[in-house]
């Protein structure tokens, strides 16, 4: 173990402390402990904060919960490297029963990439085991029609995930858009908004724009506008969160708010507390 | 140094690298190097935030400087922890060499406690050789009249601050307003929001009504509106920041706001980050 983990477990570890879990379940209808604050006239369900999981890429899945706890995030788009494809139900049961314990609800599973069959197949048997309605994922283009199929039979909802102009198969949100705007509606957007931007979105405007299929959102900021933009602490960079939150309340929006941080990602806590606090500031804010 | 402290000065003093500082400059002019950002939509130089040094008790001059610009705060009221009231000129100057090293504009010393006239003439002597324009302090009453004296023979400003529910001089606000509004213009206010909500007091109506001499601001929030109310992460607490923000943009604040984290103080690093972000997020969102 790192001395950095090391650290991180020993100094916030303690808060994690125990907690007895009698029953197992696996259904996702956990609600963490809110209470609408009459006080400071936010109401804290508005727009609920989450993380995607890549934010703890390097971390283990005790360390990631202790992590989310610190900052007081409930919310938690589960990434493979904590709980692997191939898990074993007993595998995945013990991982919800700690999530569970520690007030996470885990909503969805993802980012997985489809290139093929039998990866789709995979993803959402897994997605099933897991207990989650919604897949954040990344279908190759001959794989949709398939994957379309498997959201019928699982009744699983399908995010599609853009990743800026590097990637070959959905760069930006119109990209994900034209493609499943004629497929069933169980399959839809997740927009990464740090991606998106990216690709020279402007995401107050796609949001609105796709909010019919608008299921789920990555959350960060970026230093440009442009393919060379780099992670940076959310309110930093260039996006304009008030506009996006704006535009997020206007239309309803229903979903998680997930944050994913990918600066300092071996040494990530400070960065996402900023972010965290940022993203919902604007949130209690904004009108 | 205990290995908290080693790591974090480990893991940020990296970020500080060395400067060099051909001139030694006492001056309160150093502008933070702000862009104001077009794409995003605002303006950092709203209502820019600080720190009340107390924040960093638990840590050195040099930890501190590393711990602001983790979270790019650019502005400190320098604490006696960190420049000792009896300082000589030399170790104020090699103090200031590294704040302005670091981007960091000091812009008040305090809080300093003023028990005696010895104590007013020690705080306004020391204010001059830190080059400040400000002191937030807390004069006993029977100290007034000769602190006001000071003001005037120093021309520097006097930011009295209140303490809460135990404070026998200043437990709210108005406790100081009512015996400074006949005085010297150059007598105002340091509004504690934590100190001044524990006390009973809306916040959000105290820096309208005192905005002719509210000078100061120690940003934080607490759990209770109630004598018995602890720190808290911003955001998390009972206070109403964008209540807060919205009044503060209405009187035309001129001031800094200065985070005081009063939490965790041994391990303030993430809870110091998600406040500064929050009031960040609700600056740039409220208008």
């Amino acid at each position: 173990m790192s001395s950095r983990k090391s650290f991180i477990q020993k100094t916030f570890l303690g808060i994690a402390g125990t907690v007895a879990v009698p029953l197992l379940s696996r259904s996702n209808s956990f609600q963490p402990n809110k209470k609408e604050n009459e006080n400071n006239g936010t109401n804290p369900s508005d727009l609920p904060v989450g993380f995607a999981g890549y934010t703890f890429a390097k971390f283990d899945l005790d360390t990631s919960i202790t992590m989310m706890k610190k900052v007081d995030v409930h919310y938690l788009s589960v990434k493979d490297i904590h709980l692997p494809l191939n898990s074993s139900q007993e595998t995945i049961d013990a991982a919800m029963v700690k999530f569970k314990a520690a007030g996470i609800n885990v909503y969805a599973v993802g980012v997985i990439y489809m290139k093929t069959k039998e990866a789709a197949d995979q993803a959402f048997a897994y997605a099933k085991k897991v207990g989650m309605n919604m897949i954040v994922g990344a279908p190759s283009y001959d794989v949709l029609d398939y994957a379309e199929k498997k959201v019928k039979e699982y009744n699983i909802k399908l995010a599609i995930h853009n990743h800026g102009p590097e990637d070959a198969l959905y760069p930006g949100p119109k990209d994900v858009y034209d493609r499943i705007k004629n497929r069933d509606a169980r399959i839809g957007l997740c927009i990464d908004i740090g991606h998106a931007t990216r690709a020279g979105v402007k995401v107050e405007d796609a949001v609105k724009e796709y909010k019919d299929r608008l299921f789920d959102l990555h959350i960060k900021d970026v230093t440009l506008a442009e393919k060379d933009g780099k992670a940076i602490e959310v309110g930093r960079g260039v996006i304009n969160f008030p506009a996006l939150v704006s535009s997020l309340k206007k239309i309803g929006y229903k979903g998680i708010s997930s944050i994913e941080f990918e600066k300092d990602m071996e040494d990530p806590m400070v960065g996402i507390a900023e972010s965290v606090g940022y993203y919902k500031g604007v949130v209690a804010a904004e009108r």
